[in-house]
């Protein structure tokens, strides 16, 4: 028997306290993670104050988890005991339905969330199916690792899934969390990288990530000025947008990807304004196991590491109200 | 000097009359088409009523245009008089931009359009840039390959554009001038092929043309019964459509087309039902010379004509009012 010692919102909204819970006995296709790390998403706050209505309380969040195998199901043996490995939003997909059998297990129809209806890595330990827990390469540091597996992994997709070239022009909205890290792996794929911003303060700091450009999309006459420019346009915010005037910036072809979800209103533009030039507007969700595989690849190869802060796991509320202020530059870890 | 008979509105709304015209010099890359067939497209409607406020009046509409090779430019050797070609919605590109250069003339920036500011083909002669007139397959009728130039290429480039394989399921919205002919395709394209319609009098006319199974989605609940099953939807009417319920239709990475400009009201969805399951909605606009090149032989080898009824040119307005009117079936064509 298990025991994990946990940190837990009691009900939505509610300060974390510790808490335990047993674990059960260990499938044929599980793990254990003994965590060490586990970078703080936005979207562990969102479940904290059940604002998609799916949070089940008490509830652990974490799900950019970094750890040593502790244990391991009679049925894999890709992976042994002590190797480090982190583990982002998926813990589970069924294997057998189309996308999961085509590679796309992030699309599974039935895929479990790390801290869906189950508990995450805010704790001492974390179980998930052993196939999402993706082994990190010798070079990469573990306290940096972490934000790779969710956010990281969210705005790496979209250059594999739509087929982006070293000779395309890339801009990225939003300099957080997840901007940060897309406009490194825009650099490193050898892009010309725009960031495209409402805060003339990270213009600087954006272009020490990687952009060669920033524009200041508060002024809504700057994005005039671009029309045509770009092949792809990678949305990292929540914010809501002038979605013609993104796709008139856009090249013939060119693509607008969000990862971001735009909650708070719908999303609107002219039919026109995609089929002059045939441009496309589309969604993406985390990764696949072998696109994680190969971004922790390219990152190795690439020296690319997620800017963090870290705080130990007992000043998790400290560490959340530093995310909810928009304090985080750019991305706040625990560590255990 | 070359005196070109047409017919003419003489204003906004106004019927056709006949109409006289004359051709300068022609230029190097230019060649005259003796025109013995034009179809009548939905948007040489919109054009005689300048709905789209970039009609020149007197507006000669028509490019649907089918004819022979009457006079050559100094420059171009592959077309020789008496040849028989067809003329699209474009009359010219500029042959030296980026998508020019890549072989996406359509997407050309300074592209002309046949009755854009300058006369077609409801007339005994057009002249347009030789590169834009296709030779008709040996194999192929006259009279029914007019409506491939404009409303079979925009239907066509999607399949080509958005690499639909034959193992899809395709879906098509609208069964009309563009989409009996969408349909056709899909068929001989290999795919599992379902017409999406309002009207259930089209249903045995929708399987004749190659629809596997027919949906009416009147029923708005009909829709939802189908969440998760298409790779491609490709929409070829201009009503308002519930788009987070087509997205929803879509398997994962799904792609949903529009050619319909739906003017009527915006497009708005939730970001959220592009994201579960990385889905796209993306514009296609007219052909490529290629694509246009290539939807004649994959023709001309399965045998694919559309369904057409003809008038005499002479009765150019009673065309025009039976297409008005929503009688055709489904495309009207002119013969000189």
């Amino acid at each position: 028997m298990t025991i994990v010692h946990a940190w837990a919102a009691p009900s939505a909204g509610a300060p974390f306290e510790p808490f335990t819970y047993e674990l059960g006995a260990l499938e044929a296709d599980e793990i254990d993670i003994a965590v060490t790390h586990c970078g703080i998403c936005h979207s562990d706050l969102s479940m904290q104050k059940n604002e998609w209505g799916m949070s089940r309380f008490p509830l652990v969040p974490g799900h950019e988890v970094v750890g040593t195998v502790a244990a391991v199901g009679a049925s894999f043996t890709h992976l042994k005991a002590g190797q480090r490995v982190g583990l982002g939003w998926m813990s589970r997909s069924c294997m057998t339905c189309n996308p999961c059998m085509g590679g796309d297990q992030n699309l599974c129809p039935t895929g479990e969330g790390t801290i869906v209806g189950r508990h995450g890595g805010f704790a001492d330990r974390v179980r998930a199916q052993a196939a999402w827990a993706m082994p990190l390469p010798d070079e990469m540091d573990s306290v940096g690792a972490g934000p790779l597996f969710c956010g990281g992994a969210t705005v790496f997709t979209p250059f594999l899934e739509f087929d982006v070239r070293p000779t395309d022009r890339v801009g990225i909205i939003g300099i957080g969390g997840l901007g940060h890290m897309a406009l490194m792996f825009a650099r490193a794929w050898g892009c010309e990288v725009w960031a495209f911003t409402t805060s003339d303060s990270k213009a600087e700091e954006a272009k020490k990530l990687g952009a060669h450009e920033v524009a200041n999309t508060r002024d809504a006459d700057r994005l005039a000025t671009l029309a045509g420019q770009f092949d792809l346009v990678l949305n990292t915010t929540n914010a809501p947008l002038p979605f013609d005037a993104y796709m008139q910036a856009l090249a013939p072809k060119g693509r607008f990807v969000t990862v971001g979800a735009l909650v708070e209103k719908p999303v609107e533009l002219g039919a026109f304004s995609l089929i002059a030039g045939q441009k496309t507007l589309a969604g993406s969700q985390i990764g696949s196991i072998l696109t994680i595989r190969k971004m922790l690849e390219f990152c190795a190869r690439h020296n690319i590491s997620p800017q963090i802060e870290t705080f130990p796991m007992n000043e998790v509320n400290e560490a959340m109200a530093h995310l909810e202020a928009g304090k985080a530059r750019y991305r706040v870890v625990l560590e255990a």
